[in-house]
Parts: C-alpha cells; structure tokens; sequence
C-alpha cells in the first residue's frame, strides 16, 4: 500500500491506539484531514478555537486511560492551545500533538504564519520531532506516541511541514508503541516508611496522582486505621474517585497557614504520587514549601511511579488485617432557599448521578464541594491541575467523548467559562451527554479574596470596587449564550431551581447549561 | 517618594508615553493591579481572555501611534495571548507585555503555574528582560519599552516576579524611552532605482507597511503617473490609508498564479516599506518567491526604514512635476436583494462615515472589499497581518479606545469571530463605538477554497461534505451571542437590511453588532 506522509503519520498513530484526533485544522492540515478519510478508526472531533481542542484532549486521556492527539495549524494554532496543554502537562495526560506546518521549502521566505514552532513545543518540556521527509512521518510518529506515554505521561509534539503530509511515503508506516506501565518502587523503600509508622511519631501521608484511584484510597485508608496516620489529598488532582464506599480524605488547603494547621505537629510526611506541597502562590509573610519545621518528608512513590501498588505494599506491612473505613452512602436533604456556596453544593451532592464524572473548575465556589459529595453515587473528579482557566468546558468535551455512556458534569466559575466558551459548540455538535453548571459569582472572586489575604497589600485599594475584578459591567448571560449555540439552557438562583433543572439537565441526553447565580463570600 | 517595584515600572512605562494598559490579571498581577490605582495616567482596560488583550493592544498601537501595554498572567496568560501577539509581530506594532511571574524565591519549587515565561516571550522574537529586584523594575521598564519602539516597532516583555512587584524600589524610576524614528534610506538608494525607472523596462513598485498613508501614496503615484511604473499593495497590511482623494492600488492576490499573473511581464520590482512577495501557503506546484524569472528586486525602503521619505524623494527625481491621480469621491448605488459576496462590500462602501477605521478580518468573504471603498469617504484599514484568525474583535477594541471620536467597523468572518467572542464584552464594559458586522457563511469557507487550489488533494474528499470544514452544525446565532453580552444585534439577509441596521448602527453611539448571513463562493 503506498501512502503519503499524512496518511503514514496516522495510520501509525491509530495502530498505536489514538482514537480521537481533537482538531482545528487549516490550509497546512488540508492532507492531514484528507488522510483522516483513509484512517477510519481515528475520528475527528472539532472545536473552533485550539484551547477547547487541547482541553478536550486532556479530558479525554484522563477518562480513556489512552492517549490523545490533537491537529493544529502551525504555530499560531498551537499558542492558542499551548494553556490548557500547559494543564495537561501538570496532570500527565498522554498528548500527542501534530502541528501542520509550511512545506519544508517554504519556511525559508518566512511567511505570515511562520514561526519556530518547536520553541513552543519545548515550552511543554516534552519532546518535539520534525520529519523532513515523508519516509520519516511514520517513525516520527511512533516515537511521539511512545514518548507521550512514558510515565508518568507527557505532552510530546511532531511538526508535520506540509510537503511531508502530502508526499508519497511509499509504504512506510511506524512501529505502533508499547504502552508502558509505572516503574515500581523498590520494595525496601516501603520498608523503611514502614518502620517510620511503626515508629509512632505522629505521621502524615499525603496522596495525590495515580493514587487517587479504589485500590490507592483503600490502602491508604488501611495504613491510616492501623497505625494513626493521618491522610490528606493533594489540592488538585488530575483525577480522584470519590463517593460512598470509598474513604475520603480532606484535601490540602489553598494558602499556606491552612496547610500548616492542617499539618501542624507532624514529625513525619509520606508523601505518594505527588510532591511535597508547594504554596499555589506565594506571599511575603508565608513560607512556598509547606513541610512543617522539624518534619522529615519520606517520598513512597515519585509522580511517575505505581504509587497504588507501593501503598497496597506498604499498607500489607503496617495493617495486614486491617480494613478500610470507607463513607457510606448518604446524601445531604435538598436545601431551599437562595443558592448559597454550600447549598449548591448539597444539591449537586443529592442528585449526582451513579458513574457520574465531575469537571470541578469551581474555583472559589467550590470549596464544600469534595465534603458535600463524599457519600454520594460513585464518580470520578477532574480538576483544573495547571492553575490556568479555561479547561473545565474543554474537559468536558474530552471526558465524554472518552465515555459516551457516563453523565459529564462540568461545575465552572464564570470568569472561566469565559476562556472556552466554544466548547459549548462542539458539544451541541457532538451531542455530548454534559451538563454545565455555571458558578455565577459575576466577579473574579477568587482575586478579590486573594487581595486580602496579602499582608502587603496597598492599602488604597478596595478589593470590592476594583473595576479590574469586576465581571458585572455588563452582566453575562449564559442561558443566552448556550441558547446561541442551540444548547439547551436555564437559570437558578434558588436551590429548588437548580434542582429542578439539574435533575431534567441529567435524564435528558445531550448537553445542558445551568447559570447558576451564587453570591461570592462576603 | 518610595514607591514598590510595581509602581516604579508603571510610572516609568507611563512617563514613556504608555497611556493605556490592556489586562486580564491574576494573583501574580495584584500589586500591578494596586499600583494602578497611584498612576491615574495609565487606564487599565480589562478583557476576560488574553488573546483579547493583546489583540486590543495591537489595534490601539496601529491607531494610536503609540506603544501598546499588556498585563498578563505568568506563562499560561501570557500563551492564551501569543497568537495575538504574532499577529501584532507581523504588524510591528510596539507592545510591552508586562507577565506577572512567582516570587522569586518561590518559582525553584516549580508550583503549577510555573513555567518557562521567556521561552514564550522570545518566540516573539522580540526581547525579554525580568527584574530580579525592585531597583531593576523602572530600569528595565524603561529599557522594554525603549526595545519596543525600536523600529520598525517590536514586541518587548517584562517578566515581573511578585517580590519585585511588591517590595520597595526607594524612588527608583526608569528614565523614559525616547522614541526612535525610523532610520532614512541612503540618498544613492533613490538614484539608483530613479535611473531603473527612467531606463524604460516595465517596472512595478510594491509598497507596503508605513508606505501605505496619504504622503506614501500619493508618491507612489506620481512615480506611476510619470514612469508608467504599476504600482501594487502588499495584501496584508497593518493599516492602509484608503477612499477618496488617494490613489488607489490593486492588492497582490493569495494564490501564487495570481501574483505571477499581476506581476507578469515585469523586468524590475521596486519594493518599498515590505518584503518581495512571498506565496502565504506553499502548494507542490507553484514557487514561494513570487517574483518573476528574470526580473530583478530592487529594495527602495527595508522594513524598519522611513519608506515615506524614500518614495517622496523618488519622486522628487523621477517625477518632480507630476501630481499623482486620486480616486475621486464615489459611492455604489445602494444595492437590493439578498445578501452576496459582491453587495455586502458595496453596502459598506455607500455607508461608510467620514474617519472611519475599518477592521478587515473578511477572509474569504472580502475579496471586493478594498475595490468597492476605493470612492468612499476616507478611512484607515487595519487587517489580520500574521495570518492568524481572531484579531478581527480584538482589534476593533483597542483601535476604538485609541480613537473614541472615530467610527470603528469590524468586518470579520464567523469562523475568526469564535476565537476571541469576548472582546464584545470588552466593547459593551467601554461603551465603545464599535459596529461589528459578522460575514456569516456558516463554514470554514477558506480551507474548501484551498482545498480545490490544491492540485495533489486526495480525490477521495469532498471538500463541500468534509464535516472539519462546516460551522452549521450547530448554526451559530451571533444575535444571541451579541445581547448576552448586553450589545444591540439584528441579523441580515439582504442588502437592504444591511444598510438599514448599518445606517442605524454608525449612528447610535456605542457598540452594535450584525449578523450579515452571506453565503460562500460556489
């Protein structure tokens, strides 16, 4: 079979198991798009502007558990995409993306659109491969693929030049990759950690990435029952089971003081798919690493190995017999009354659906969310793990493009709907079972909260009447624009209304928007 | 008088002549927020996605004639941002990007926002500079916008750490740029090309960028008139001078056969204020330098050069008692019947006001455009200059907070209108005079365009069916879209309606929008 470099690229990506190609393409793409109709196991999956593209793409591979692609068109295509792969990167997705570029002699002339489009690529410290023939299109991509899968999962980019996509390739095509699971963890190392709880010193495990699934939450459930540890979560994790039958475990606070309390007196950290913890942001008056003084941290599991199997290990040594104590199923009542930040919450909490997955882009809203929803239906949480808005509406895309058969329940702040409000679009076009709760505090609250927590603030400034995080001037209606792009839409401000509208958004199929209006915190 | 690192950049940036700050900040932005609030001479214009941001600070530096400023949020604002940025690039226009960044003791422990701010700001190939302390913050403000305004004007960006924004700079405040003006093109250059012209072999002059005002027009054709020279305009520019009283010169087309076909016969091509043209996309088989074989290039003014005075003083030699031929002021009757590609233009050109500044971001729809308005009252247009859609909205705005006694109109197709939605908020918040007409063909019109001018297109696609081509599913509804953000919309299918709701617009003041419904080349 002869083929050209478009086709070779792939075809060679959809042996190695891409499914969906999220896409914006342009006139460079042209014959990556043609060969789309000769590869007919990859589907492509448009949206309108590339951070919806690189959002889904990332939902995608966090539901699927397989790697996912996107097609940009050359450098300016790619920027537009590059924030929500910086999210990606931060929650180790397995992005493979493909950058049509000019033909290889053209670049030369340096055309409008040209730029050093590996400069970008490297920006997500991931690696970037450039054929420049077609007879390397295949292996470019096999080797792409391969290095987007390595643990703990990367974003890893080739650049297609256009004469390569539509040159005959003869009959190359790359060898598919080999997905590769973690590296274990020496088993002296759980060892040690074990004899450090036997120790009894007040002890800390933290948890975070991989972990976050049953068989990680149990065994650190199990460690926590037999020798008195205490566990916490990671603040935001690129995805988390929760629900009834599960343990659930408080997540680490925001600012610095909060996760100093909540660590206050621990001599020992364990710490386990994730990093020691970072303040998000710093101030003058607090320390960045929030270790408290005297502690020793004891890393289990680097991000990037089997943190599961090093805790199910570590919790056979410490707590043989123990089980797990686990939430039973319990749902808060449904509340009444003018939508609060916890009455929502309770709300959602009452009517999540069994298998739900939730987008939880809340932001400042969102706070009780995790307590409220721990005794709820069984569900998976995707969280927004780059700190860059934008990506909630986007991984909702991506989430149910990977599990046509689970409600999507996307909870986004308003200022950061704002970012990708396109992805409403591609869901109407897809007709993706989504349900868009927008958290309508019509202000960055979350900015007018951070002002005051600083020390060192400029006294003349008045958080609550600073024009710059102020999104009411004019007020956003988002029942009108989801209607514009044909999605059905529907505003609460009481909690009955959103209940109301949020049991008919999750029985009906296809995708649904609810502007739910929630005054910030005072 | 002590001020913070954050003051001490904003009052050098403002005593440098930056007079307006285009933002979207974030927690790393606050103290720049609050020094805001002490430099009443710099406006801080908020927009809720930073490729709004910066599209507005290019509109407001071409219109302005002034450097442009935008605040942004650590790497991934920042990239929301770039493609904006390269458009702007493209345009020369000078911008400083003030990104706010971590503290500088807090980015070694790699929290989620942090990344590699530089690498971003150089592929814009323009300067990065980033204070390590609050002494450097005027200093290098001062020295970022001196780069800027480097001619022919470039994109120049501060990385400001939050400790530097936020500790004291005692009274260090950077000496303000002085504006360089463009370096003059050698006397012996003119000479030279005045003996090409006066030798009699058929010759086009190809002017562009600072060319394109009144003085470089009208030089232009008295060159023309009196050498029997074509004269021809680059086909993106950063902003045209343009109706009545100017001559008026054909635009280079897109496609390569195009150009050959417009340049043909040509034995001399003087190029003045641009570059020899060069095709904006590479096909298998067609050249990349469209200059025809044989003839020679002369460069009368490089970019960056003052190429207004190097076309008067060709002038002066070749032509010193020629007056050029300007168009003489003529409207097209208003036409009637349903919307076309024709008649859409010729709408605009009967109704354009006195001063107007015309956004063209038309693609595919707006090739009658610029011959159509060649007779209307006299206007400034500013196009999409990097080839990257979505500047069109962004555009309008800065360009309208730059002149708010002048009618801005934005032209801009419904594929480019869905990258950057939001800078109707930014409108409607400014209250800015601002008509924005969408010219809706509900499809990527331009990729099935280039899909047939391809000559090796896989056979197997039908480029009207390709769905990666169709924005109809779901049809978009640009009047919803338009009144959630509280902007006047209609919607029109025919002439008539156009020139009403035009006519209405133009003189209410404030933003409206129009939904033109036009369908795409057969």
């Amino acid at each position: 079979m002869c083929v050209n470099g478009a086709e070779a690229l792939l075809r060679t990506l959809a042996d190695g198991g891409v499914e969906v190609l999220f896409t914006n393409p342009g006139t460079t793409e042209l014959h990556l798009v043609g060969a789309l109709e000769s590869v007919p196991e990859l589907r492509g999956v448009l949206a309108l502007f590339e951070g919806v593209v690189t959002g889904a793409a990332d939902g995608y591979a966090r539901i699927a558990g397989k790697p996912a692609a996107t097609l940009l068109h050359l450098g300016p295509g790619f920027a537009y995409g590059l924030t929500n792969l910086h999210n990606s990167r931060r929650a180790n997705s397995p992005v493979v993306n493909i950058i049509g570029d000019h033909a290889t002699f053209h670049t030369a002339f340096d055309p409008p659109l040209n730029s050093d489009i590996a400069a970008l690529g490297g920006w997500l410290r991931g690696p970037v491969r450039r054929p420049e023939d077609p007879a390397g299109a295949g292996p470019d991509g096999a080797a792409t693929l391969a290095a987007a899968l390595e643990p703990p999962g990367q974003i890893a980019t080739v650049i297609m030049p256009a004469d390569v996509s539509w040159s005959d390739a003869a009959a190359v095509v790359g060898a598919p990759a080999q997905p590769r699971s973690a590296p274990a963890v020496p088993a002296q190392v759980s060892t040690q950690i074990a004899d450090v709880l036997r120790g009894g010193e007040a002890t800390a495990l933290l948890i975070g990435g991989t972990a976050l699934c049953e068989t990680g939450l149990l065994a650190a459930g199990r460690i926590a029952a037999a020798t008195g540890a205490r566990v916490f979560q990671e603040l935001y994790s690129n995805r988390v089971e929760h629900g009834a039958g599960l343990p659930s475990f408080p997540r680490l606070g925001f600012y610095p003081d909060q996760v100093l309390k909540q660590l206050h007196g621990v001599r020992h950290l364990v710490v386990a798919g994730t990093k020691a913890p970072v303040s998000f942001f710093a101030y003058s008056n607090q320390p960045s690493l929030l270790v408290p003084e005297g502690a020793q941290t004891h890393i289990l599991a680097e991000v990037g190995q089997d943190a599961v199997a090093a805790l199910d290990r570590l919790a056979d040594l410490v707590a043989p017999d123990t089980s797990a104590p686990v939430t039973e199923p319990h749902r808060p009542a449904l509340p009444s009354g003018p939508l609060t930040l916890q009455n929502w919450a309770d709300v959602v909490a009452a009517l999540l659906p069994e298998r739900a997955i939730v987008i939880d882009e809340s932001v400042s809203s969102g706070t009780t969310l995790a307590t409220a929803t721990a005794g709820s239906a069984r569900h998976d949480v995707l969280m927004q793990t780059g700190g860059a808005m934008g990506d909630g509406l986007p991984l909702a895309v991506g989430a149910a493009v990977a599990a046509p058969d689970r409600p999507v329940l996307a909870l986004v702040a308003d200022g950061c709907a704002m970012y990708t409000l396109t992805a409403l679009w591609t869901q109407v076009r897809e007709q993706l079972n989504v349900t868009n709760v927008i958290l309508n505090n019509r202000s960055y609250a979350i900015l007018r909260q951070e002002w005051k927590y600083f020390s060192n603030r400029p006294s003349s400034v008045d958080p609550g009447g600073n024009p710059l995080f102020d999104l009411a001037n004019p007020q956003i209606d988002f029942v009108g624009l989801a209607s514009a792009f044909g999605m059905p839409a529907s505003r609460a401000t009481t909690a009955e209304q959103l209940a109301e509208q949020l049991t008919q958004a999750l029985h009906q199929p296809g995708p649904h928007l609810i502007d739910a209006v929630i005054p910030a915190a005072a």
